[in-house]
C-alpha cells in the first residue's frame, strides 16, 4: 500500500528489560525504509519479531548515551556486516556518539563494510535536517545529559487534479497539465492559470514526535506542536511523581500536559518504568487521559498507522 | 536440593540473534550461585525467561571480545547498579576486557555502586584460579582473535563416614570423628587410624568444560579431560566444513572427535550457525553422533543436570 505510514514501539520498557517489556526503541515505517529512534539492547532482535528486516533501516536517531538507548547499536551494526550489507546507514545523536561507535569498533575488531556515517547535533542549537520524505527538527530535552527530541514531519503530497474543472478552463491534455500538477502556473489562451484553480489543496504531511528520558520542557512541548503522533516520556505514574524531578522524568500527567499544550492529536506513553505492570498501567493511562483522552499505553510490538490528514 | 548442578543454555546461536537462538551465554549453576560463561546481547533477558536472578551472578568467564560474546555486557552491569547490587562481581577474559567495560562506561557515564573486578588472564599461559567450588583452568584455543576455553572442575565430595565401621574401630563419639571426616589421621588406644579406615571414597566432583569458537585443538582436547560435559563449538555441518577453516570454527564432527578423544561423558554442540535450524539440525546432530552417540543439539534456555559419579 502506498502513502502507508506507521510506527512499531519495539521496546516500551526503561532502564532495564523485563519479562514483558524491552527497552527503548521505535521504528518509522514509511514505504518499505525505516527509521530506528533509539537502538537498545535487544532492539536487532525486537525488528525481527515485527517482522521487519533490520537491512531496511536507513536511519537512526539516538536521544542520548545512556547505555537503555544505546547498548543494542554494537551488535546492530555488526549483524548488518554479517548479513553482507552495502547500503548506507546515517546515525544521528548527540555529541559522544562517534566516539561510542568507535571505541566499540576498536575493541572487538570489527570492520564494516558499509558505508556509516556518524551525524553528532549540537544539543544546544535546534537542527534541522531532511531524512527520506521528512523535515527533522531535533532539540536538547531537559535530562540529566543531553539529550534530543526529533519531530519527523511528512512532505505534504499533491491534492487531486480536477479533471472536471481543467476540462472546462479549457486546458489541453498534454504538458501543460503536468506543469499545473508540479506548482507552475501556465497560461491557456491568454488566460492565466493557477495550480490551485486545477488542483485540490495539499494533503498535510503527517508529524510523529519522539521525546524520551525527559522533564517536560519548552523544546518538548515545541517539537510536539499538531504532532499526530507524540511519543513521550512517562516513566512514573503520580504515586512516584517525587521520583521524577530527580531522576529528569516524566509522569504520565505531565506528558499528557505536552500532548495537550502542543494540541498534539495522539498520545503514547513511553520509557515505562519496571514497575509499570498491573494496576499501575491503569494508573498511568487513567492519570493522563484526564488531560489527554487519546493516551495510548503501549506494550512490545505494537503497531500504530497513521491516516493523511485524520485526526482521531 | 544440596549439591545440585545445573548448566542452563540461555543462547546457543552464533554471531547473530535469530527468532529461534539468542547469542551465546551460558550459565553454571551450583547452589543457588551462577557462573555466566560469556555475556552477549540479551542474556540480562535470557536469565530472566530461564528463571535465573542476575543477582545471584557472582562470576563472569568471558571466552573472547568478539561482539557476539560480550555486547551484553555493559546492560548487565548498568542493570545490576540499578537494582541496587551490592555483591562483588568478577569477570575473567583475555586482554583488552578491562579497556572495553571501561571505555563503555565512561561514554554513557555510569558508575557502579558494587565491587567490579575485571581479571585479564594471558592467553599463551594455562591460568589456574578457583571460583566458589571450582578449581578453573583456562586454556587459549584456536580462533581469529585471543579465545580462553575454561574447565571447571568442582571439589569432591567427601565419602559417606561408615559409623559401624568406627564403633567396631573403638573410636568414641566426639571430636575424633569430626577429625577422621575432615581428614585426619588419630589414634586411638594406641592404634592409628586413617580416614579411609571408617570414610568411603571421596565422590568426584563434576567436570564442565566450555569451549567456544576454535578450531579443534589440543587446548580443547587437554580442558575437555573427562568432563562430564563438554560444550565445544559446532558452528557448521559437513555441508558447511569448507568455511570452518577460515573462520576458525569447527564442524559439529570435529567437536565429536574432541568430545571422544578426550573421554568427555556428554557433548553440547554449541554455537550453532543461524543456516542451523529444520533438517541442518539433525544433519549436524547425526554428524557429530556417529563418532560420539551422547551428543545433545540444545535449544535455548535447555537445563541439563549434571550426577555426581553418573556416566551417562
Amino acid at each position: 500500500m502506498t502513502d502507508q505510514l506507521y510506527v512499531v514501539l519495539l521496546g516500551t520498557g526503561a532502564a532495564a528489560p523485563s519479562l514483558s517489556r524491552g527497552l527503548p526503541a521505535l521504528a518509522i515505517v514509511r514505504e518499505g525504509k525505516i527509521i530506528l529512534c533509539d537502538c537498545a539492547e535487544g532492539t536487532q532482535l525486537k525488528l525481527l519479531q515485527a517482522g521487519l528486516s533490520p537491512a531496511k533501516v536507513q536511519t537512526i536517531c539516538i536521544s542520548h548515551l545512556h547505555g537503555d538507548h544505546i547498548f543494542g547499536l554494537p551488535g546492530f551494526l555488526t549483524s548488518q556486516q554479517l548479513f553482507g550489507r552495502t547500503a548506507s546507514l546515517t546515525i544521528y545523536g548527540p555529541p559522544g556518539l562517534a566516539d561510542f561507535v568507535d571505541m566499540v569498533a576498536t575493541i572487538s575488531k570489527y570492520e564494516l563494510g558499509y558505508p556509516l556515517d556518524v551525524v553528532e547535533l549540537e544539543p544546544d542549537v535546534t537542527s534541522e535536517f531532511k531524512v527520506q520524505e521528512f523535515q527533522v527538527t531535533s532539540k536538547n530535552l531537559r535530562h540529566s545529559s543531553p539529550c534530543l527530541g526529533y519531530r519527523f514531519h511528512e512532505s505534504n503530497k499533491p491534492g487531486k487534479f480536477d479533471e472536471v474543472k481543467a476540462d472546462a478552463l479549457g486546458i489541453p491534455f498534454g504538458p501543460q497539465r503536468g506543469q499545473l500538477q508540479s506548482g507552475v502556473v501556465i497560461t491557456v489562451a491568454g488566460k492565466t492559470i493557477y495550480p490551485c484553480d486545477v488542483m485540490a489543496p495539499p494533503i498535510a504531511g503527517r508529524i510523529i514526535t519522539y521525546c524520551t528520558d525527559t522533564r517536560p520542557c519548552t523544546a518538548a512541548l515545541e517539537l510536539a506542536r499538531q504532532s499526530d503522533l507524540l511519543i513521550h516520556d512517562s516513566t512514573f505514574s503520580d504515586a512516584y511523581a517525587d521520583r521524577a524531578a530527580p531522576t529528569f522524568h516524566s509522569t504520565s500527567r505531565e506528558a499528557a500536559e505536552i500532548a495537550a499544550g502542543a494540541q498534539a492529536k495522539k498520545l503514547i506513553l513511553w520509557h515505562l518504568s519496571i514497575r509499570v505492570h498491573g494496576e499501575e498501567e491503569l494508573n498511568l493511562l487513567t492519570q493522563a487521559q484526564q488531560l489527554f483522552p487519546n493516551t495510548v499505553l503501549p506494550h512490545d510490538l505494537d503497531e500504530i498507522y497513521l491516516r493523511r490528514g485524520a485526526g482521531e
